[in-house]
């Protein structure tokens, strides 16, 4: 399996302790306190773990070449020191999201609900990796690690309640939103 | 893991027999007199096989509405009596493909070399599924299952050479031709 996978590990231990962990549309998660993110494949719950949840980096599937110029100067890299705050969003889309074809779907996601656009407009405070879990069977369609200052906190809620409000969250059926410190 | 999940078992036994194997480009693959097709994930291989390649169904990265009305009409199902020959491509494209924003990737995939288009062209009389490995790390990105009938087998070679032409091909640094016919 590519270098490109990572486990997320919900358990009693990690690198990143739970603050808050709410249950947006859907089935919940358990509760945990605390979350590890480890690279590969992890294929089971041990020891002092509750889940796991995998995903993998993958190529971009809805940007375009303007867009990306964009993302590719705005963005920040993961792990910056001030970036003690960060947040596990798990995402499942619905049958029909994933039935529609590749015109329909990045015109809802774009050109309707500007998720790109919107995204751009909080780098590089929030910095973010994207990982997809829908061709590996994975009960989430995609897994978004979110990094920032605690100053950036207020504006974190604001990205996510923007693109909650918007028209491609319609065929969002299941969400987690987890919020984690650094121990 | 998900039920669109096949694992392409090449070895000395399985319900398809190998009457020719090409490599097209890049590193080829040991040849095998059989092949299986196992729905579900077959992590290794085992007593009589050789290799095992995994890959997914997933949605349609690139088909556009007005395309996916042509294919929904056109295209047949695998498992016609009639069609007793089929062919396996298991294709690998560059980091540079990959690297590329969507919209480039659809110019020339569609626009440029008439992916679609062209293979709407041979349908009803080639059935087709197409299988995703590059999110599960498979050393195939796709992994491509042709049934036709012995008839056939001339539009098919027309297809294949048509594919190969274009200029989405250039991508390609990995490819495998198995033709194999029902035991």
């Amino acid at each position: 399996m590519a270098r490109r996978l990572f486990s997320f590990v919900g358990g009693n231990h990690g690198s990143w302790k739970v603050i808050r962990m709410d249950t947006v549309i859907g089935e919940g998660l358990p509760k945990v306190d605390a979350l590890g993110i480890i690279e590969g494949m992890l294929t089971a719950p041990s020891n002092g773990h509750s889940w796991v949840l995998r995903g993998v980096t993958s190529y971009a599937r809805y940007v375009h070449s303007d867009e990306r110029q964009h993302l590719q100067q705005l963005q920040a890299s993961l792990d910056r020191p001030q970036a003690t705050c960060a947040a596990l969003i798990p995402i499942k889309k619905s049958a029909a999201w994933w039935e529609l074809p590749q015109d329909v779907r990045r015109a809802i996601f774009e050109e309707q609900s500007h998720h790109t656009a919107i995204g751009i407009g909080y780098m590089p405070a929030i910095a973010r990796r994207l990982h997809h879990g829908y061709d590996l069977g994975e009960p989430f369609d995609f897994l978004t690690w979110f990094e920032y200052a605690p100053e950036d906190a207020p504006a974190f809620e604001r990205l996510t309640q923007a693109l909650r409000a918007a028209e491609e969250w319609r065929y969002v059926e299941r969400e987690i939103d987890i919020r984690l410190i650094k121990y």
